[in-house]
């Protein structure tokens, strides 16, 4: 079949990949459409040692698998737990430290016609929702995951750190919620988009040091840290939501005078953001900045990774 | 009047300091014993531009100001905010930005014969409380502090790095919790010490990666951090208690793969830890390393820096 390899730092299109059968408890999903995620420009640039297709953000139609699903256009969510450790049995399966990940860790992912998913990380797609919209279901997830694990108060000084392809997701979910939001933004097109969303926006030196409850730094770079750590009160949260190759130096003990608390945020719920997305109460169409066929897959990648750069999506198949 | 005067990173004693003045919301408080704590120590190395008298952990008598403290016998809050500034109306008045802080920031400490406190930030001692276990409330406050921000399951399996001063008194308060407690120790001293209560020790390597609900690092420096960060499970949270000079280096993307919640922990609420002092439900006579008379206070900083000293007092006056 053809798809996108990633080794060895190396990503290539190939015609020779081999289909992956699935096991019996395992659905096959032909690609329709898969976004590229700053996850997958940072594994191209060695953030963790994947070989394999990647790609993690898909929408498909199962072709083989328990008959419930065959036929169904669905979303997968990415990691698969073991099932047998002592972590999946305390319930925090997106933790198993025998996961596999979609496209990251131990399983080839959605730029290629076909993928192979446990049919229990399946979910449908509502036949309202278009094929565009629902790729965004992981990475609106991965928004939602704020909420999850953190609270603020109704009126709370929120502020999001960047405004790329996650940042724009966590600053509509957020505006949904009773929260005084802004977000940090650099550039024009990511102002824009938030300002005809009704976000505020301005840069970091517009806002007040430690004047915001709680921020979320969603940068995708170290730099991103030093901000949003200027911008959270004495008693405030970050959440922290950038991953990326390199290490993060901080001043720790401020950390814990100021009495911050850090909050790592990674996967979110899937069917909250199936249904947000169903709803109409988020949009998503304007964050599409362009769309590639498959074979042209490497160029996908690099217009994914121009500073900016919003949503890219590689339709895979009709 | 005599006490300890710290002044480019020099600590000496002198026999010239002015006797403080309390203002009209004041009281003078004689000084009967202070504690040196590894804030102190750090003072002294430069981790704060601090100049005056240091010292924060005390017992004393109040010898002027309003008539109902006059001649009581007191501990008292470090940090003396504004109380009229927006942090301070919203009830954080321990992290106003123009809070003094007794012995730290602003505002003369413990190590001399005399201190002035806003009349506000005094607690009376129990009558039944020994003036040297007294003197561990401020400590121990802080101690308690993690149970006001962090809140462990039933059962949890928790673990403290470190088991020095503060250390110690964090491992005593979660002995009183529900949870499966260890702690991380080097020293066969404080080994001995955690023994006694009954409080599971062992070196790092004994532990499992990945294992600790919650980790409270109180080593009091940046290796402890790296430690800390090993034992905690992901989802876990790492409670940071260390203030040191000079910056810590981390793997913020594993932070946030693994979904840490880190919380910087620093001043608690003194009523409690003096109930739980005068309850006897929680030793400290065995923490007590030494006393030294105030004209060798410079030799209780000196005690109190070798590796693995526990507590040190200074007997300011009888």
């Amino acid at each position: 079949m053809r798809g996108l390899w990633l080794e060895g730092g190396t990503l290539s299109l190939r015609d020779d990949l081999e289909r992956p059968e699935p096991g019996p408890r395992d659905a096959r999903v032909r690609v329709l459409c898969a976004g590229v995620c700053s996850t997958d420009l940072e594994l191209v640039r060695g953030y963790m040692p994947f070989r394999g297709v990647p790609g993690h953000e898909f929408v498909g139609v199962v072709e083989s698998g328990p008959d419930d699903w065959v036929g169904e256009r669905v979303v997968g969510e990415i990691n698969a737990p073991c099932g047998r450790c002592q972590t999946c049995d305390a319930g925090r399966g997106n933790h198993c430290p025998q996961r596999s990940v979609v496209g990251i860790v131990n399983h080839n992912g959605a730029f290629a016609e076909h993928l192979v998913l446990p049919s229990q990380s399946l979910h449908r797609v509502p036949e309202s929702l278009a094929t565009e919209a629902a790729v965004f279901t992981e990475p609106l997830a991965a928004a939602l995951r704020i909420g999850e694990q953190v609270r603020h108060a109704p009126g709370a000084r929120v502020i999001v750190v960047g405004a790329g392809r996650l940042g724009q997701l966590i600053a509509r979910t957020l505006k949904l919620t009773a929260c005084e939001l802004s977000v940090v933004v650099r550039s024009d097109r990511g102002r824009a988009l938030l300002a005809n969303q009704g976000i505020h926006c301005a840069t970091a030196d517009a806002f007040e040091p430690g004047s915001a409850d709680m921020v979320v730094e969603v940068t995708g770079n170290p730099d991103g840290f030093g901000i949003a750590r200027r911008l959270v009160r004495p008693g405030g949260t970050l959440v922290m939501k950038s991953t990326y190759a390199g290490a993060l130096t901080l001043d720790a003990s401020m950390v814990v005078v100021d009495e911050i608390t850090l909050v790592g945020s990674r996967c979110g719920p899937f069917q909250p953001a199936l249904e947000l997305l169903a709803s109409g109460r988020l949009e998503v169409d304007d964050l599409i900045a362009a769309r590639y066929p498959l074979t042209r897959g490497l160029e996908a990648f690099d217009a994914a990774a121009q500073p900016g750069a919003l949503k890219v999506q590689v339709e895979v198949s009709a």
